[in-house]
This record gives structure tokens, sequence and C-alpha cells, in this order.
């Protein structure tokens, strides 16, 4: 007998039947003997209805006013899933962000959590089996309605479970867990039991998009074990935690991402603050910057290298071209015909070779490397698109990531 | 300079544009110096909907999860009207019913309210032109979401209006305002300047449905003036209003229905209580009933005959049925192809002669009264169905309601 938070995102919940089907599943749970939680998002396309509303006035909304719409659409979920369970025998209660409360600050459309009482949910279990919340939205120490953005929901739910103290947060979606790699690109792909909070960040980020960067920071950060699991099947799903092992894979897994542009400015003054100089208006602009590689060149100058989101090139390259300008001068340069592919493993901290394994299986497989970056427990490679998943399957095979070792 | 509460239903902001003609006529009452409160519907449509929705999981659905599907309506077009209004350069601010708040019994899908607190709204005006309340919507003491049922948004603006003691309510609608009878049956119909509550009363309950019923017993409970205007034009519109002139119409309109069927129990017992006997079960069922008539018979047994909607004949007749067994017989009759058609007029009261008036009319055109009900400022007949058009503009001549006497 466990307390468990289940959170069901949009696919899971997007037409009644399967509205249905996630009450049968929540059923299930509670026949084993547990307490549930569920925190559901919109039913799919719903958030993008209510978005295109907001936008029929000309120009950017006004930010609390669009929540207001937006928190419709976890809210009709959360009412008819207490429909369907009633249907079949469960006694359910459903909460919005009010309710519970779940408090967060002003930043409407992106609002961040604050904190949430445990306690309103707790009383719900004196006479219902299970309660159902509303994700991806809160309430401000105003009283105002806001949301914690796109993705929320996971956030919402890892949340929850914390401030209740639960055993795991179950995140829902519509694949079995976290891969070694995309099996849409390898086929070999093998699902992880396992995962390590690092381990899942550092994939999240290399474009494996199975849970929201913030909802694993934020379980890495109050310990709260997760589990990515499928709604459409039975398999065990993925489980993301902290862990200690004596012996682990060196590699957990591989990401690859073709989404992203590189922008070079050659022959700036190598000065100190000149990364700041360079970067500095660009993500001052809202652009999200990737890959920073800065190398010496000749004569006191360097070459300074990034990517950015492909939407973003043109407005990064023209923010580039005052900044060189302001310099004097430095010739740009833009490549949107690129790929990163990381390898993504705790176990390669203070593992040498690892690096030099990798750059050997994409030269014996002629694959040229662009850029290089490395963290604790990633290593980066930029290459040329069209060598993407020739790369990824290479490097599959080099760390044997098709066999279970001990995860 | 004064206070206004302005309700706009399903039909005036059935579309972002029409949302935006709405945030215009608003702002030229902000224009005019006035302290805007806006009580909105829900989208037309969108309503039936989310009923559909929430039926789709067999049975009735639970009443307390289905008021948080439906609510939603109503705060989608809070939300775009606030957007809407912002973009115009109108400062507003948004409000649910548990923000208000406005507090109702736990009756979920027809609650009623208890009480709501002017505070919150009145502080709005603080720094924002305009105040926008979700309509058809409250919270219960226990703090669940709880909607006053179909209509209830004409409810919402009059209680609102009444909390924070406003100058008028204004009601939005699609037609100009309230006629002397229906501009579809008589052509010679006018739009009245003004017209008492206990006529509103008795013209919407016989079947002119401008204003919700329970509107307008708030209204007239809390003696807060009502105005019936059309989103989609510039008229004065009908002010609903107590007042006592010295000279008023006698006859102040005409009401007309032809949605009921009557049916007949004929030679029961004439005994005390027999009419509870009777119609007991039949509003213990649900059953709305209109008009009853009892006349004495011969040998000591009476003939009862009353009126429902149509919808619900078949369920009365069965019901009457077990009921004629039980009291050891007596025939039962039905009849669906009937019209209602009503005088009403406060100016009746205590002047003779006007029930005498209306039956000459009506002999004159040759039209047989099939029944006769009087209250103390309506007298309403029942005829055959196909004489329902010719029963009204005839009466609207003999009343001559076409000449503007004081009103």
């Amino acid at each position: 007998m466990g307390l468990l938070v289940q959170k069901y995102g949009g696919t899971s919940v997007g037409s009644p039947e399967r509205i249905a089907a996630v009450a049968q599943r929540v059923s299930r749970a509670v026949a084993n003997g547990d307490k549930i939680v569920v925190v559901v998002s919109a039913m799919s396309g719903e958030t993008n209805r209510l978005v295109d509303l907001t936008n029929q006035f000309g120009g950017q909304p006004n930010e609390m006013h669009r929540d207001l719409v937006l928190a419709t659409g976890e809210q009709v979920t959360v009412g008819l899933l207490c429909i369907a369970l009633e249907k079949i025998g469960i006694t359910a209660k459903g909460m919005l962000g009010w309710q519970v409360p779940v408090l967060t600050d002003n930043a409407h459309s992106k609002a961040r959590i604050q904190n949430i009482s445990g306690a309103h949910i707790e009383a719900v279990f004196e006479d219902h089996q299970v309660c159902v919340i509303a994700g991806f939205q809160g309430v401000t120490g105003q009283g105002d309605v806001a949301t914690l953005g796109r993705g929320g929901s996971d956030t919402s739910a890892v949340a929850i479970a914390a401030a209740i103290n639960a055993d795991e947060c179950q995140i829902y979606t519509d694949v079995d867990g976290v891969f070694t790699t995309d099996p849409r690109i390898c086929e070999n792909a093998r699902l992880l039991n396992q995962v390590s909070f690092d381990e899942m960040l550092e994939l999240s980020s290399s474009g494996a998009k199975v849970l929201q960067l913030r909802a694993v920071e934020y379980a890495s950060k109050h310990n709260m074990p997760i589990r990515v699991l499928s709604s459409f099947s039975d398999s065990k799903g993925t489980l993301v935690e902290e862990r200690e092992e004596m012996e682990r894979p060196v590699v957990s897994g591989i990401s690859s991402v073709d989404s992203e542009a590189k922008l070079t400015i050659r022959g700036v003054p190598d000065l100190p603050g000149i990364a700041a100089k360079i970067l500095g208006p660009i993500s001052d602009s809202g652009i999200d910057i990737d890959v920073i590689v800065q190398n010496i060149s000749d004569e006191n100058t360097t070459d300074f290298t990034f990517t950015v989101d492909k939407k973003d090139t043109s407005e990064a390259e023209k923010i580039l071209q005052k900044t060189s300008e302001s310099l004097g001068g430095g010739l740009i340069e833009v490549d949107d015909d690129i790929a990163k592919v990381s390898i993504v493993g705790r176990g390669m901290r203070g593992q040498s070779g690892i690096a030099s394994k990798m750059f050997q299986s994409l030269a014996d497989h002629e694959i040229n490397i662009l850029m290089i970056t490395t963290s604790e427990i990633k290593i980066s490679v930029v290459i040329k698109k069209d060598l993407m998943k020739k790369a990824v399957n290479a490097l599959h095979d080099t760390f044997e990531l098709d066999k279970n070792l001990d995860n």
C-alpha cells in the first residue's frame, strides 16, 4: 500500500475513450491498495485551440488574462476523469490549482511553483479513493490564476508528489519509457530500466523530450523518484532516481538533435569579456544558446562558435552582425546543415578513454567532427546533418547499448 | 457617472469578433465616466459542447464534477473579453465565481446564490476601469465550483448588481427589449419603454423568454432596475423596475405559448385533498405543472384539468393513470393541440370588465375558450393551437397595444 502520483499527458486523455481507459488504469492501482493522486493535462489539441482564441484580438495578448483562458483546458480534463472514475465505482475528488493550492510567483504564462500545501490533498483520502488535480496551473499570492508554461504539467506532478511525500511520481506518456537512443533512428535502441537524474537531465537537454527539464530538476532537488511509462501499454517503464551502485554502464544513452544551426564569428580580439560581449546581446533578446565553443586563432584573435534553435537563426545573425561591427569586424558564418550527437553516462565520470573511443568510432565510420563539447557526464559532437543516423548507430554499437549489462 | 452592471449572453459573445464588439460597447460606457462591471456567459454553443463531453461516459454524470467542466465556458469568455478590452486601451480585471466570491449552496448544477461580497469587485476599480466576471458560476461553502443552472448568468448579473449597489443592471440579448407581444406572431408588436417586475414575471412565465424568471424575482426582491437591450443595435431597450404612476395602460403585454399539453381526469370524488392527491405524484417526479383548473361536476365528483410541457405528457399521463386507479376510476383525456394566450397588466388590478372585454374580443373572432385562469395581473385562456396567432392579434388590437399611451 503506497501513495502514488500518476500524471497523464494530453495524448493519454485526448478523447472520452482515452479518459475512460485512464480511469481503468487508475482503478487497477486503487485495487492494489494504493492511494492515487492523478495529475492531468488538457486533452490533446485543446491548449492550441485556446491559444488560437486568445490570439484573435491582434498583437500579443495580456498574459494574466490568457492564463485564465488556458487554465480551462486542464479543468475540463479533471471534471471528465472524475466522471469516468465515478462511473466505474471509484470515488474521486477534483481539484484545481487554487484549490490545492499550488502557490506560484507572478510570472504569468511561465510561473514557477513557490509552495504546495499537501493538507487539502491528504484530506481528500478521508472520504475519496482518488484525488484528480489540474496540472499546468496554480494561483499567485494575489489570488490570480497562473499557468506554468508548456509542459508544466510534469512539473506540477513532481511538485505535488514531493509535497505529499509520495512513494513515486509516474509520468504516463505515449512512449514506453526512456530508451538508450531514439528508436526511430536506431533499431537496436533498448528501453532503460533505470537512469539517474543527471543522466536524464543531459538526455532531456540533448533532444530526448520524454520529460520536461524543469520536472527532472525539481525531482532531483527533492529526490522524488519518477517513473516514465506508457499509458498505451503495460511496460514497466523507466525509473529515474538517484542511486549509487558499484558497477554501472559507462554510457547510458545517446541523444541526437538536428534542429539547431551553428553560427561562427571569426577573428575577434582575444580579450577578457569577449564571450559576454558576443553572447550577452543574443541571450538578452530571449534566444536560447546551446553549445558554445571558443578556440584560439592567430594574431591574438579568436574564433567563436555557438548553436541556436533553427527558428532563431536569422535573428541571432542580425544581432551578431551588429556586435561584429562594434568590435571592428570579424567574418560571420552560418550553417544549419548540422546535427548534434551526445553520449551520456554517469559511469564516464573519472573514466578516461571514453572520448577517444567515441572519436575513433566516428572516424572509423568516416564521420567528420565539426565541434566538440564535454560536460562531466556528456560528450557532444556537432557533425553534418546527413551523418546523424550513421553516427548514432555507430556509437550505439561501440558502447554496446543493445546489451543489458545491469540496466 | 454611475456604477453599471452589463451582462452579455452567449450570442453576444459568440465569436472573437462579437467579443471585440462587446469591448467597444463597454469602452463607450467607460468614456461616459461610468464604472462598468461586465458579467459574461459562455460563447454560444460552448455549454452544449461541454455538456456533450460530460455525457460520453454513460448514464447521468456526477453533478459536482460536471460543474467543474461547465464552468470553463464562462471562464474562457472572461479571459477573452479582458484581452479584447486591454487591446483597445481599457484596463480590465477578470474574476471567476470563487474569486468574487459568489457563495452558493451545494445544489450542484442548479445552485442558488447565498451571498456575494462586493468588496473584491470594488477594489478592482482602484486600478482598473472594468471588472469582468464569469456568470453562471459560484463556489460552495466547501470550496467547490458550482453552476447556477441554465440561464443562471442573468441571475449572476442581478445578484452582483445588488451586492455592489449598482445603478442599473443591463442585460444584453439578441432582441431589442420587451415587446407588447411576440413580433413574430403580431406585426403590430411594440417595444415597451418600461414594465414592472410583476408584469415581467407574468410575461416571462407565459412565454416571453427575454429574461430568466429567477433573475426577475431576484431583482424584484432587491429592487434592482434591469434594462433589457440588444447588443446588436443601439435601442434604449426596456427598463424593468418598480414604479407607481397615476395612470398606466390597463394591459401591458400579451404572451403566448404553444408548447404545452392539457391533461384532464374526469369524475374523481370531490373530497378535500383531492388536488394534492392528483398533482403531488406528478410534481414529485420533477414535472412542472402550469395552468390548473378544477370544476365541480355532478354527483359529488369533479373534473380536474392541468397543463404540462409537451415533452412530459406521456410521463404525466402514466402517473395520472395510476392515481386514477387508486381513486377508483376516472376517465383521462390528453390534448396537446392547444395554446395558452395571456394578457398581462398591472393596470388591470381593481379594474372590472377587462376579462369580459377579452372574452368578447375572442368571441367576436370565433375563438372558442377551453380553459380560463386568472391571477391578480394576468388572465390566461387555453384555446386550440391553430387559433393562437388570430387570438394574439385580436387582443393586441382590442387593448390598443400598438398605441403608446404612457409607455
